[in-house]
């Protein structure tokens, strides 16, 4: 085991393969018998329920609840709304039957043919038809608006390629389904999820975003305009991390969802959707993590801190427990979750190791010196440093250098983001430049035909048009015609 | 809609409708497009999140942590326990294929025949199978044991009679699952999960059961034991609130999983599992509620205090909501759910007749001469009583009154337990009291045929040998073979 602990690839000799061992390593996540199915392990699902619980509380000091739809969607609901059915009901898992029967000769089972549904039933690949179609039996007045739910659940898309947490048919995700009497307060609501989901990606994550709306081609299937956030990876590709859509009144219309306005008049309702993924757990870790493993940020680390003692004989350790004990008290009191590991099966080379693959962003050694003077040894997972400082003490000490790493990994990410932007002038430099990796600014004439060209000549796609940045007009990069804006293309997961 | 709160069907007319009319007028639940499948609306969500918080923060206190499976199962998994699939297998959600596409005439979608998987796939009735299949990879030696697993997911069975939150199709669990190094563990694992349930249904859900161990008959298809805990509905019927099964190494032989033991030799891994459902919202209704509405234990409630303006003038209002923040902040303090619902689109007498229907446990009322005296009104809902007192230090009345709340309704259950439990002594008798209700403790010969029997006969199953309570043998009811001790019968939900 402990000759595993360094075997993760690194990063410069093949960053996908990086990932994948520091996954599976980490015990974040594996394969599961079910094709494009993953098993997300105990300490990869500590670190989701702490993004949950966080967001879940944004989501609800902003006014949103809970609630919970069907798993199963009526295979014809994809099919009322035009455009939702092009983008999702293709790749979806699809149950025909409810019952198995033993098989003729008795050693297993088999679909049993008499129990065939009458209409087949889809596993939700995203819930806004089953959704709206209960809310048109919530929705009558005015006085019913707006609704502001969310649901947190599993979702199912039959990908062909997959890989942990990126791209998986099975995911976890939280999906936001809100209803409005007007447009504006729709336009409204997506524009605030899509900021707390930027607000959640760097101050929790440490993770910088830029936020832009879609290129039409891009949009969610049934949407008017899509809103993103996107994250680069430290291979310079960019990951989609979060979206936010305004729906107009689309599906209101297809499953006939009317309201009576304070104008005493027949209205359709606009609508708003959002969500994240267990696809964030892959963008934190590429984010951040290094050769060594994983580098978390304390505000998203199950384990913020372990203490390790290093001893020679049964009574030392006794004193070292009783030191550490002490700590262990004074770091929780300030709120701080941390491990004491003094089990005595593994060497504390082992645990050193397996903490750094885990991320664990401080370590605190106790030895035999350190209990002569009343010291212990600290080290941020981050630079890897180590300090020895006074046992006095040492929780505020703890308590400001998670703050310092968790501002600290942020910096780094986007220097390493503002590093990796550049803006390109001609299709040939981009061409050059976009082997390079990086988000390139450049000039784009709006047409989905010249979008389409960019994509196929060059793997990259138009990420998102930012909300901020230069706002000159320029001429397309690749046709020379009028372009609004510079917007920003990258190479993406 | 005000009209409407008023038709709720008396318990004492129709028990089974008045739950009906509860879920759904209290906005609970409510049946779905998808048959059998339920929409937990917001409210019911808030009640089930409160059960699951503290539900996890139980399981974490006794060293379990939470991971994700597989919603989908490849069929060959159900058969390889044998019994397993006796029970399970049958009534199952069956995914063929997956993908959809156009229809030749454009107007919507099929099932592409092209795209039939190879093997078929379950959606999860329970996991079992699809963990044990995972922990082979993870347990190798007694050092990885013990596995202390629970996952919170959606299940499906097929169920051909539904009821909200009672019986559906699709619910909401958590299933925890262990791995043991020994019998002794695994068994003492399975009664500690059992110990945690009944502490919670008592404590949190106010509500008294009764623990013990069911009949062979009555056992997790696959368990060697499982444990219950049984508790009575306002009806007299039982309900099973929860269950934990000591799987023995049935599912470790069915998957092939062996650690190295201390003694170097190759052992098969013992188990358990552990599960309460959506189905405890149906014990917590049924346990507590009126004809008025819910009650909701103060520990469970979403709104534990809601706070009612009555007002004639926007002057006299406006020094209402001065007072009442006041008392929110308080309360809030004191950790202290509220709500101050100043809407003015609705009455009060609307107010007051919806929040007895959500069964918000205490109501504070301020009205014009509250205001000159600094009195408020408090009402409790578990007995309608009103009275009134002075403002100041009325959160720690609120607060002393909500545990006498959670504890009164305990109390009232369990009273009324005590009155519908009763020792029968011949089967004449049992099929004449069995008719009233209720639970009746008699001897059983301890065979299936009898059991059998004596559910065709009566509709009455045996809940559990109880752990507690006379354990003097005696003679059988029905066939006056010796019975080891007397056994607790009931007709069921």
């Amino acid at each position: 085991m402990a000759a595993e602990l360094k075997e993760l690839t690194k990063r410069s000799e093949n960053y996908s393969q990086w990932y994948n061992d520091l996954v599976v390593k980490a015990d974040l996540a594996e394969q599961s018998a079910v094709r494009g199915c993953m098993v997300i392990k105990p300490y990869g699902y500590a670190i989701w329920e702490k993004m949950q619980r966080q967001l879940d509380d944004m989501f609800k000091a902003t006014g949103h609840v809970n609630a919970y739809f069907p798993l199963l969607i009526p295979k014809s609901f994809l099919s009322r709304e035009a455009e939702h059915v092009e983008g999702f009901a293709k790749e979806c898992a699809v149950v025909t039957h409810y019952r198995l029967k033993t098989s003729a000769d008795g050693s297993g089972v088999v679909v049993d043919p008499a129990a065939r549904l009458e209409e087949e039933l889809i596993i939700r690949p995203t819930s806004e038809t089953i959704i709206w179609s209960t809310y048109k039996n919530w929705i009558h007045s005015y006085r019913d608006l707006p609704i502001l739910c969310n649901q947190w659940a599993n979702v199912l898309r039959w990908e062909m390629r997959t890989r942990l947490f990126l791209r998986t048919a099975e995911f976890l995700w939280q999906e936001g389904h809100t209803a409005h009497a007007t447009r504006e307060e729709a336009e409204a609501e997506a524009l605030k999820m899509l900021n707390i989901y930027a607000e959640f990606a760097e101050k929790y994550m440490a993770m910088p975003v830029i936020k832009g709306v879609k290129s039409p081609t891009e949009r969610f299937a049934g949407a008017l305009e899509t809103y993103t956030i996107e994250a680069m990876m430290q291979d310079g590709k960019a990951l989609q991390a979060g979206t936010s859509h305004f729906l107009g009144q689309n599906f209101a219309k297809a499953f006939d969802v009317q309201f009576v306005n304070k104008e005493n008049q027949l209205e359709y309702v606009w609508a708003t959707s959002w969500g994240v993924s267990t696809r964030l757990m892959g963008a934190l870790i590429m984010t951040h993590s290094d050769d060594n493993g994983l580098v978390l940020p304390p505000h998203l680390a199950p384990i913020q801190v372990v203490i390790v003692p290093i001893y020679k004989s049964a009574e030392q350790l006794a004193q070292i427990d009783e030191k550490a004990s002490g700590i262990v008290e004074r770091l929780k009191a300030l709120g701080i979750s941390v491990k004491y590991d003094n089990a005595d099966n593994k060497r504390p080379g082992f645990k050193f190791a397996d903490y750094e693959l885990k991320g664990v962003p401080v370590r605190l050694v106790i030895g035999g010196r350190d209990l002569e003077n009343n010291t212990v040894e600290i080290m941020r997972r981050d630079t890897l440093e180590k300090k020895t400082c006074s046992c006095d003490n040492v929780e505020s000490l703890v308590k400001d250098l998670l703050e310092e790493i968790q501002g600290n990994i942020y910096k780094k990410a986007y220097d390493y983001r503002a590093n990796h932007i550049i803006e390109v002038n001609s299709y040939d430099e981009f061409k050059e430049k976009i082997e390079e990796g990086g988000f390139l600014l450049a000039y784009w004439d709006g047409t989905p035909e010249t979008e389409a060209r960019v994509k196929e000549e060059t793997k990259a796609t138009i990420r998102c048009i930012p909300f901020e940045g230069d706002t000159t007009p320029g001429k397309c990069m690749v046709t020379g015609k009028p372009a609004a804006r510079r917007v920003l293309f990258a190479r993406a997961y």
